[in-house]
């Protein structure tokens, strides 16, 4: 089923104990969409950069099956710049530089082919624009997914609130959860969350896993166990790219097929890592995301005798 | 099979943001005996407490089937005493106060019921005397587990490293197996704890529950997810008793059974933090316990079809 992604096409540049990068490309959507490619071949990518952003990266995205008619180029502006330098046990990170360039003052425009979209996935930007993106589908998607940030519970808490009311599933990690609930508990902040319009909840922690909560019921995905973890930008995203992409390839949204599904999203943040920025989601190849699920698979099995 | 626990039987003084406790009953052997006595009948405790100690606990451990022949009473001196106080988080605490008593100069007794037990969990205590415990076994039991801390690893090292050698498993914390191995990353860490003697690496993880290593394999248990952390105390030790309890109730130590006994040991463990000290434990029934473990197998389980 068809796919439409929105959000930020960015470039980053990342220092983490592994090294640094100088600018690379990155933003949510970009890691959504590359994730989501791996699952369904009608994938659209809905975003804005400058002229400075690489052609050949639209080509590539582009190879990857992703329809880039949404994507706008705004010549005389710049792509959307992000620097961050992560500590030492890569869980934290600083923001060294936001420049929005071209993304200040986008109004997403939707292509003709997004309408009928089944799918949609709202990346991490503006709660209103999210909101006001959602409304301009002629018919809303049968599934409507969001993903946001703490700064906009800081400081647009109320525009926040009204777009929950309007999506299915809400994808925050424990920190924003706690936040946004203000319940230590994640289960408690599950509860809450869920009252507040998402029938459907994923809490990311990172290292630690993520958990799928719907109505009284909770699944647990742990994270793979990683030798190494070389640079955590874009994971978070890269997670909802696959978790909603499985969902688009599959056309089922019930809690069974969406407990597969966070495995296969887990299952691509855990290829994220491996490399800087995107390189590692650029060359995938089904066997080894097949081969990297059973590894989950042996991981979180057991079974109880008596 | 017989079960034989040596390790500190003390009091405790809490303080959690839920409230405070005067002097309760605590202390890892306690905590082990306790939940291992759901699981098997042949269960040992060998420890040491002072005339303080309340008559009315030995009896209740008593009436959980645990042997107290081991448990040795210096009508003299004074039993263990921590105090400690839980951040808001209850990740972290700050120990408030230790006073070693009895516990300071002990030396094992092994009550000649204990000689030819299968089973043998080594509490956290001075590694040299953990050790020299285990020597004092005619014939080596078949299964050695051992817990152990970061203060031994900062002033008894050798020590520490000579146990680990003759031991079967081993169970730590993340930050424990991070120093001890020097590693940051739990998969490296594991493998390097695993070329130190114990062929079996537990590595707890508290609200983030816990890592079983063993050669290449790896299983991951979850926590549950809880309405209400109260009182982490003995979490640890409650979830190593449920652990090789369970081992010692179906005698199998394959990795597909250790991975059955990690959940019942994080059932007991989530049972354990839901009242101050023992409490919860000392009253669970056996239907409390299945439904607990089912929880598990709800949050854990998933399907992959393809």
């Amino acid at each position: 089923m068809s796919l439409v992604t929105i959000g930020s096409v960015a470039f980053d540049a990342l220092e983490t104990p592994f090294g640094k990068t100088d600018k690379i490309v990155g933003g949510a959507a970009t890691y959504i969409t590359l994730a989501a490619s791996y699952f369904t071949a009608n994938n659209h990518l809905v975003g804005i950069v400058g002229g400075d952003f690489p052609q050949d990266m639209i080509q590539t995205l582009q190879a990857h099956g992703v329809n880039t008619d949404g994507l706008q180029i705004d010549p005389e502006g710049k792509t959307f710049f992000w620097s961050g330098r992560y500590h030492s046990d890569m869980n934290e990170r600083d923001t060294l530089d936001t420049q929005l360039g071209v993304f200040e003052n986008w109004s997403p425009v939707l292509p003709d082919a997004t309408q009928g979209a089944e799918f949609l996935m709202l990346g991490n930007m503006v709660p209103a624009l999210q909101h006001e993106t959602l409304r301009r589908f002629a018919q809303r998607p049968k599934f409507v997914m969001l993903d946001t940030m703490n700064l906009w519970m800081d400081i647009a808490k109320e525009d926040l609130l009204s777009v929950l009311q309007d999506i299915d599933c809400l994808t925050i990690n424990d920190s924003e959860a706690r936040q946004l609930s203000g319940e230590y508990s994640l289960r408690k902040a599950a509860k809450k969350i869920l009252t507040m319009g998402p029938k459907t909840l994923i809490i990311k922690k990172g290292e630690h896993g993520a958990l799928l909560f719907q109505g009284d019921r909770i699944f647990f995905c742990p994270a793979l166990p990683l030798e190494e973890v070389f640079d955590p930008t874009g994971a978070g995203d890269t997670f909802a790219g696959g978790f909603i992409g499985y969902l688009a390839k599959t056309g089922d949204i019930s809690f069974e097929n969406m407990k597969r599904a966070i495995i296969y999203g887990s299952a691509m943040a855990s290829f994220c890592v491996e490399k800087f920025g995107t390189e590692r989601m650029l060359h995938l190849t089904q066997d080894e995301i097949q081969t990297r699920v059973l590894s989950f698979v042996q991981l979180a099995s057991f079974d109880i005798v008596e």
